[in-house]
């Protein structure tokens, strides 16, 4: 029976972590998948030992910008070559970027221009979220069907930031279609007029600096958006992905749309869990560097993110990787004398955000499997990647080998994507990314890049579970 | 490097489903061991083709009675053979039922006790809860801390039911040696003094009848004694499992207890799922047969137990299989003219539960991989069962081959266990047991028994993450 | 020290209801003022006996729409004469109506032309609340808040109502001048986007007649717009008015935001109370009738209401009067073939309100004490009309004699508005007006009016305690 | 028509405070009543000016301890002489303290023995709760039945504090009483079992002073207590008075209990609101003078229970007056050594409860209308006093006479109970009694007392509103 050829790779002895637990066991591979988990397998033409590490599922990014520019024309400081060399070092072999739609432009030409580029720079696998910010007849009834046929099966949606903010009307639209062609809508969840309101005030005061920018988007704006966008979704009867929640309040609000009947998700990003408003606090405008949108909160909303964690009212941890250099070639475009205002918003995450995960299960914040399910399994199941995120027979061999005995200390020297700074300089995490493999192949190894740009590949995939509606009990 | 001896069974090509999804797969097995999963694995010694068929986790039932008599001393319907076949041919290959202390029992003796009968009887793997109902100073300080220690990792209380009944200080006192000893405090949460006020009203108004047992226990003797077993949970930080929910509103209590960080289980059964208390109202005394405690509900609370299944809020489903017959030596026992108050509660349901929520799933109100962790996998975890309830490398090779094109059609007939009726007459399921697997042998094939009494091994374990409160953020 | 002039009138023995309670007493009026309440009262020029009768505040209606026209232009059925008559025949004695902004009018000439009109008209006295439709500069800036300081101490905006809208960032902005000048806000809290959302399917759908009006306001619109105005709200931390809630869900947001510290008040309307959707389903075009603006609802929202108004969520109950005629003047102005788009939303109640209210006293629903709160006292307390709605030495002398004896049976025959039907049509309540007096002087006796037009006169206020924000502990 | 006499008194031109307002008028009063409220009364046998001065209704103190002893044997340090001295110099003129049954003890001759006492000490009028602690068949069938129509209309029922301990089952039986008899049921809600674990942990762990009493009442025990005390009342459809709420949780209950429909009333007392437990950390013993059951709290609950009485969740502020002497007699009895748990729990109250709330008054804490209603009507309103507690034609004369402009500086010096000594050393409040009149008589002027002991008089009531569930909407 088993006449087939041997495997191509087989990982020994390792620990294997899903997000139903940790087991000892080989993983073999062959022609990029996953072909056996199990004890004392057959050999393999590659074999390593993977005995006293962990091996966790390749990290699935499933919320981060490598788009060209931003609305404000800020240039982002990544590539794709560079964002995803981050990604890869970092443990993460699937990132799902965004084909982000300006003002005036057409969808179907941003999507085609948005897979040329990833084609040829991309060294992990991808899919796109499609940012919709004009609603045109066009777009919503020509060229969103046709894209969300052709395999892009999610779309995002800011509820904030001029020119790019999409009316409650604009968002019905979106989840009627969405409805329709069976895609996930994706929400950046903040009021843009309480963000203007509050803006204006402390621009008014004189209170231009970085560190007013966590107060110039009040914990209200966020609150107010995700009730208003979770009653969107219950009048279409259409999930919604609420993105970045960054404050305590909103998770009531989560669990009491739950509790009656809505289906949702709900994901935060390793800033929100690791980092407060209070590093915001330096001279001139260092501050920038931490500047992003919803801000960076308190230490109590960091308590209740962790806990909403453990409990399941937050879904995934993404990175909202937002990359600009903290030079006039981005975060100080404006020049001397800007206001946090004229800052873009975003900081990088690609690269720290699954060591950052490990190093919390290390230390008892999480377990490994729940890093597993929130870094891995649970984007890949939600945003319909099949083959991705898991470690069972049949999914991609996207494996990453983590040492539990060595340290990770993250640095401006050796951030690998293309912003050169690090949110989080010196923090000594537990625990290194040893091995990193995509469908078998080895990305990273022993700190060194494997593969040449456009080795990643392009993730075609539909809504899967997370377009419908869970009705109740039938 | 595979020099090992050849597997001794491989199921060839099934539909391998786990909490996390499902999968094309084959499971290979040695030494009654999982060993490997994955596509074309070497041969077994014994090859059975799975295609076409589901393969799930062997059931794990971690809560059902297999107790000789109760405390009112009317005899169990069923031999520890009885009901482990029951479960056998259900697909449920693992059980926790109870070694029950009554009043003035000595704790140490009861377990022994309910050893040697296991020992003998005993189809499938088995371990125990304690059911406490004397917290004397000997059970509490010297046979509870050793018994834990031994492996019975986990303990029951009643606070309602004279004389079984647990006052409040007694449960802080369990809770504090649970605690102590890393024990599970599992828990019957009904007020005992509103269900009894509630009798006395209906006995005084001549409503005897069984249809009148439901109303016996009102619906917020279950909310407010969940609520206090929560608060006492809470003074002395350490989790409890709710047994059998059976009412919507606590519910809401579940949520807000783990949003502040509380740690702890809820489970619900069959019965509530599956029925209402509409069924009881039968002539004579026939609704006696759907008598349990807490008893039948509505159909509004029937919804929201679903939805609490499918959002997280519940954690498992178990049977509280309480198995008498419906004549003299059961539910009869006090003759003609009996009230419900002198008639047993409880309903079979060790051979239904698992057949039932495979057709939930045939039927869209689960999905698979919920009805592998609601009815295999968290049982297993949350009690610390560790080989057993999942498909995975090292495991037990507990496995169960359903048919998803055969029917079931529950009877009376064709029950299994000691009791002689089904709870759910003429109830047709799609899908159907092909086969169960316990520790690699077949325990159950073509619809026969393949073992004899004594097959079954007793799991010693520990209390697991069962026991350890999760406090908030290190 | 009584050298004073004997009382021009005193009302002999009568059952006196405040907020407080139900005493017998005599009340003593002169100059137009209450002088004394008590017992054996020296006498008045005029006497009049009150025994077997209840003395009842003067009735305060602060939400009734007695413009001209509507947006659309269609043209209300009332003059301030009709209105007024209808108010004062039931035993309402001060009206709150709006002075309305339209698009590009100017909102100083506004007002002036609306205190023209009332002036000549006018049969009660009366208060305006602004609407502001056009948050322009001028408006805003310099026209409110001079008029805010002369006296008109409230505004009203929409949260619906193409052109009448006012963006989230308009309500900012006024919340912020009304929170300068010591003003009132009132708000229409629907979602306007998912009204029009709704709305389009219905006619999509071909489902035009009036009673599909009451779906093309999902329920949701009202939930989502109470909680993103109690947002607003807090941000700048200025109280708000939520208009006539006519759902359950917004209730536990009322709660929760007073519970959090939050000064808001909220008001519901008798068609809320006394009416569902059912009545709606008329042949051809009658349902129109019944539209009005949020629609009526189901049993359950009405249970909820009655409910909110014995707890104190609610503060109080207006009309809402807002008059078409059920002909080609009003309701019909768009002509056969009419969606109910196309038709006027509002129905009468300035007669109704109180008689319905006393009605619900006297069948137990309400206290008497309630009544008087519901309907005079805190309308005139919320909105600062000092010398209002309270029967208290000092205060006007606005009085009305109810017989709880007789009957008032509703018909479009007795109707004293401008539309010449009731919504109540065949309803028999409990009791009736038999005087009326509007500081100390007969309005309505023997169903007879006692007054000419220009009569009632203006009440200039600020905004009160309206206007505070009640801070948490000093 | 005013042939009658004059009146025997009139107080000229004072700002009359009632829950409805402040309004300027003479108060004039004949045979012990309010005769009249207005402008330029005719004259009375006694004139005194109030101008420039409040007038508040005379205070009713709801909850107050003026027992011989208590169930530990430990002497009250009060007679009724001096416990109704104190309250009359600090503006109360009705209270309702308890006519308490120890186990065992014959309730008919409780009450009997209570009337005795206090016909023959004291100074101002009251009722009493009768306390039940031994809820035999001759107490609830036969005793209870028939002191309530003799105008006892309330019981009290302490769900801690063994032996006066009532359980579950008890509070049903005395509910169900209760409701068949149209009484209202007061109660004091704290877990019995949870306080008795916590206090022994403290005591072995040796945190034995007076401080640690604060701990050993977990706020968990009131939380819990108050949700099991809501959830019995709803069972029997009978309102419960919650006693002494101390913490924020609770209010949360309250709140929800009401929004379902549930009757009930709850209030505070000024300890929780003006003091906190670090009060309590004072050298050797002298922290026991703060000990009080439930305890002092922490800050943030303070802010709470202000909010919670701004906004209506909490209905009065009673006392919970507990006098024991700080000496032998009282707290230090268990003599040197003695632990927290042996000292009586407790601190005085009567004298100090209205001066602390018109400061909180004049501090713009809470309004003057609210302190009548907290401090007077509510109370007179719920137990159903129906002459007192309000300023209305008809009701009792118990008039207080409030000077804003002099202060009241709280000392031990100045105490007039029997304790001697205030929980409140050195507070200097804003306001000052002036007078005090009961039933129009002065019992305190110019800090004399006017009147002998005996002067007060027993208030038969029956449970009014207090006894009837509001049921939803008929």
């Amino acid at each position: 029976m088993a006449e087939r050829a041997p495997y191509d790779l087989v990982l020994r002895g390792g620990q294997v972590v899903t997000a139903s637990g940790v087991v000892t066991a080989d993983v073999a591979v062959r022609d990029g998948k996953i072909a056996a988990l199990g004890a004392d397998l057959p050999a393999g033409r590659v074999e390593r030992s993977a005995k006293g590490r962990y091996v966790l599922p390749g990290g699935v990014d499933s919320h981060c910008h490598v788009e060209q520019m931003t609305a404000a024309g800020i240039m982002n400081a990544d590539t794709w070559e560079s964002a995803t060399r981050a990604a890869a070092f970092g443990g993460t072999t699937t990132i799902i970027p965004f084909a982000a739609q300006h003002r005036g432009m057409d969808l179907a030409e941003v999507v085609q221009d948005y897979h040329l580029r990833a084609d040829r720079g991309a060294l992990v696998d991808y899919a796109f979220h499609m940012i919709i910010t004009d609603p045109s007849p066009k777009t919503v009834q020509k060229d969103l069907p046709a894209l969300i046929r052709s395999g892009h099966g999610s779309i995002k949606v800011f509820m904030t930031y001029d020119p790019l903010i999409v009316d409650d009307a604009g968002i019905l639209k979106l989840l009627q279609v969405a409805k329709a062609e069976g895609a996930q809508v994706c929400v950046h969840a903040e009021s843009h007029d309480m963000i203007h309101w509050a803006t204006a005030r402390l621009l008014a005061e004189g209170k231009t600096a970085p560190r007013h920018q966590a107060e110039s988007h009040p914990r209200l704006a966020e609150y107010e958006a995700i009730g208003r966008l979770i009653a969107l979704a219950e009048l279409v009867r259409h999930p919604v992905m609420i993105f970045h929640v960054s404050t305590a309040e909103p998770l009531s609000l989560i669990r009491d749309a739950r509790a009656r009947g809505a289906t949702l998700w709900a994901e935060t990003c390793p800033h929100y869990l690791f980092l407060t408003d209070a590093v915001m606090d330096k001279p001139g405008t260092e501050g920038a560097k931490w500047m992003c949108s919803p801000p960076l909160r308190t230490e109590a909303d960091q308590a209740a993110l962790w806990q909403a964690l453990r409990a399941g009212d937050l879904d995934l941890v993404s990175s909202d990787h937002a990359p600009f250099r903290y030079d006039a070639s981005g975060k100080l475009a404006a020049g001397p004398g800007a206001t946090f205002k004229q800052m873009a918003n975003g900081m990088p995450g690609l690269g720290a955000r699954m060591p950052l995960l490990f190093d919390a299960a290390m230390r008892g914040r999480l377990t490994l499997p729940q890093v597993a399910e929130l870094g891995a399994e649970a984007p890949a199941r939600i945003y319909n990647l099949q083959d991705k995120g898991r470690i069972a027979p049949g999914a991609d061999a996207d494996l990453v080998l983590w040492n539990p005995e060595a340290r990770t200390v993250l640095s401006d020297d050796t951030v690998q994507d293309g912003t050169g700074y690090t949110p989080y300089p010196g923090r000594d995490l537990i625990g290194a990314v040893e091995a990193v493999y995509l469908r078998g192949q080895p990305v990273v190894n022993e700190d060194r890049l494997q593969v040449q740009p456009g080795h990643g590949r392009f993730l075609p995939r539909g809504g899967g579970d997370a377009a419908i509606w869970q009705e109740k009990a039938v």
